[in-house]
């Protein structure tokens, strides 16, 4: 890359945006027009997932190409290690300006250096309820309040910072990153002018409980109205990186940090006190709905448009597939797979000893109960995802495991763990389990144990006086 | 007695239709003018529940006087012990020509004098599905199926019962029992004509889950229109009685076996596969929706028009009071109250020591899974209602016990039974179940138990054949 000047990278990811969500992905309820031309201009991921379907060990394993155990997010409200190499960091010392705009969750305000592991600037969304209105720090600045909504506020802040960048550094490339809230529940919370969606047109799938489907038309609605202001924003983005004349050497992505139930299987949220814990989940589970995200990828020149690949990839690969891709040599330490070969046309890396089965599976996992003083969630469990197949199984087989035969049953509605004729299958996922938790050194089965089954790792909560009396683990 | 010609019974109940599902009792938008009317000229008690709110263990109630662990009735699908006085017989005993026309629940056919517990005529719903054009047992002949809506064929087939009677039998007095299966789901199968609620307009509780409030909405509005249905029965019957001339000298009930939670707590099927089997329940809880029940009991000349009692009263109490009323001297064993006197307008019975707290609260209980070859259900427990308080506590504490105080918190919400505040009243409804217990020698607490938890009494299966491989406990 000597002398070429590196691609600039705008990583936009929504926040709980499940893979059916977006048109590019054949869904012709939801409009997402910006989007899909993106995708028609470059490649669309078909296998990529969040390997820990959950907010905070999301961004933690996007930030240092670490599983939990390593980068110690176990859980939403945990810090980061502070100690360890991450993309932002990398990037910066290979010349990037770097930043992070909108929802953060892996820390606390104000954002001093120390605190903002390699960006050069963090406007992280602050407290508060509501996508409107909402105030931000901006490094040690803040909180502010901007108006409007939230996704459109980020996004004028994320350009707000390319325009600073060029104009101060106009030789250095820049990677910014752009997490937006919605279409995080509540669902309601979005422009006006994107109420686009009757309820009863919503495509409600036949795993979503009869008793429920009403209720999921109308949140689906929602839901998809939210995901269309985004696609305006993201044609916001894009029309200034156009303007700015960068579009053609920057790597653009969208995606999103883990998918949402809407109802799938008859799961709730948290605040559905009258469900049992475990149903009390959106997302954190194995299923498809919760795993499987977007992501669309546009490059110029090098991916190939109108292109789609099943090359499996996961968050854990995002780090040394952007960094291999923008020709920065991988810090050691990172657990994924630099995939950039696939978005060049070529084929998809083999495995290693520390990725397992990466080239065919995904190793998927939830550590802890999604919220520090939560009793009980869906459990904390290990699964591995194949073209064919989803398995899964839990910490003290505190549940029996999941065994779902997705091209028989693409809902995930029979589960054939018990099942005679499918243990050979359960056989052989079973040791691609294994392979992963060895490959990983994931201590899900030898690690030490806090009361509540958190592995105890050392963690540190990212508000320590924010739960009193409940420890870290 | 002795001289006057002892009244007739007509005792008519549903199945699953809860106390707030009539006009009479308050509620505005169900239609039940015919019921309601009965109320104006009669009685409506407002403390009658279910003991065990679940299909055969009320039947089995209904028909011996005894509880469960007594008639061996521990769950649907058991038979009755035949060596004990039933309701019938003992009318039969002492003069009445008796019948049972409708839902059986309690044996199988053809039946036989020895397999109908002194009824002289057993109509008995045959096997199948839908409330239309079913086939019916009569005592040793059929199954006939008989056209129609099985209500308004079972409404024939009383009619047709106690004008055969009044023919051959002119002097006897007659007891007819009629048990309409609707509204017990699927809620949808009643007569067009009744389809009168827009589910839009239906009254949803504040306990209905959000996520099932939609599905509630469209649910009740069957619902009701299979009451509203009944209630038309319930006139042509009512017509009938006054075409022959004896209303004036006929007790007439209208009752139901145990209600419907109808979404209530977020409680479902037993097809509801997606939710925990703990869930699958739509009754058999010692919720408010599952255990009362519409108690409506016209009786010309004695009982005074349009009153209402709040005096205790459970479906173990129906039969001395019903024998009570009747002037027929009560067979040893019963294990309720005759408060037949409440009917006549003076003060109910003082306990005794077989029926300790009945004056002031009902013994409700659980006592297996509702079928017999279920791994698990609400859990077997037992429980005691007040004015004020309901209390539940289950078998080897598989659940933690349930405390709700009506008088804050109507819909029962909030589960009290760890709050300090709350302590004195649980011991003392603690106490109160003890009490319950010890005199109606309930083996909750000591009885043999069964490989699921099933007290092993030497019940027997209505169909020995039928379940194959899970024993009777």
């Amino acid at each position: 890359m000597r002398g070429a000047k590196q691609p600039n990278i705008v990583f936009v990811f929504s926040d709980q945006q499940r893979y059916s969500a977006l048109g590019a992905n054949g869904n012709d309820v939801i409009q997402t027009p910006v989007i899909d031309a993106m995708a028609a201009q470059g490649m669309v991921c078909d296998n990529m997932f969040s390997n820990h379907p959950l907010c905070s060990p999301y961004r933690a394993i996007l930030l240092t190409g670490r599983y939990g155990w390593q980068n110690l997010v176990i859980d939403n409200e945990y810090r980061p290690r502070r100690d360890i190499p991450t993309l932002p960091g990398t990037l910066r010392d290979h010349g990037y300006g770097t930043a992070h705009i909108g929802t953060w969750h892996l820390g606390k305000g104000p954002y001093g250096e120390d605190n903002r592991y390699g960006l050069d600037y963090l406007a992280a969304l602050e407290g508060g309820s509501g996508y409107f209105n909402r105030s931000y720090y901006e490094n040690n600045r803040g909180p502010t309040i901007y108006d409007g909504w939230g996704p459109t506020v980020e996004t004028d802040l994320a350009v707000g910072f390319i325009e600073r960048h060029m104009d101060t550094r106009p030789d250095d490339p820049f990677a910014v990153f752009v997490s937006w809230r919605p279409p995080h529940w509540p669902y309601e919370q979005y422009p006006d002018e994107h109420n686009l969606y009757n309820p009863v047109d919503m495509d409600v799938a036949g795993n979503v409980p009869d008793e429920m489907k009403a209720f999921a038309h109308q949140e689906i609605a929602d839901y998809y109205g939210c995901c269309t202001g985004l696609d305006a924003e993201m044609g916001r983005l894009l029309q200034a990186l156009e303007r700015l004349r960068v579009s053609d050497n920057t790597i653009v992505v969208y995606t999103s940090d883990h998918g949402d139930h809407l109802s799938s299987h008859g799961y709730g949220k948290p605040s559905s006190h009258w469900m049992p814990e475990s149903m009390r989940a959106s997302k954190a589970t194995p299923y498809e709905e919760s795993c499987h995200v977007p992501f669309v990828v546009r490059w110029p020149g090098v991916i190939e448009a109108a292109t789609r690949t099943d090359a499996f990839f996961g968050a854990i690969d995002i780090v040394p597939t952007l960094l291999g891709a923008c020709g920065v040599p991988l810090p050691a330490g990172l657990q994924g797979r630099d995939i950039s070969s696939v978005w060049r046309g070529d084929d998809a890396p083999a495995d290693t000893d520390s990725t397992p089965g990466g080239a065919d599976s995904v190793y998927l996992q939830n550590m802890a109960h999604g919220w520090p003083n939560r009793d009980g969630w869906v459990g904390r469990w290990r699964g591995v995802r194949t073209e064919r197949w989803t398995y899964a199984r839990w910490y003290a087989n505190e549940r029996r495991p999941w065994l779902f035969d997705r091209r028989e049953d693409p809902l995930e509605m029979v589960n054939l763990a018990d099942s005679t004729e499918a243990r050979p299958a359960l056989q052989e996922l079973e040791e691609r389990l294994h392979r992963w938790m060895e490959g990983t050194r994931d201590p899900f089965e030898y690690g030490r144990r806090g009361p509540r089954g958190f592995l105890e790792l050392g963690q540190e909560f990212a508000e320590p006086d924010k739960y009193p009396g409940w420890g870290v683990a």
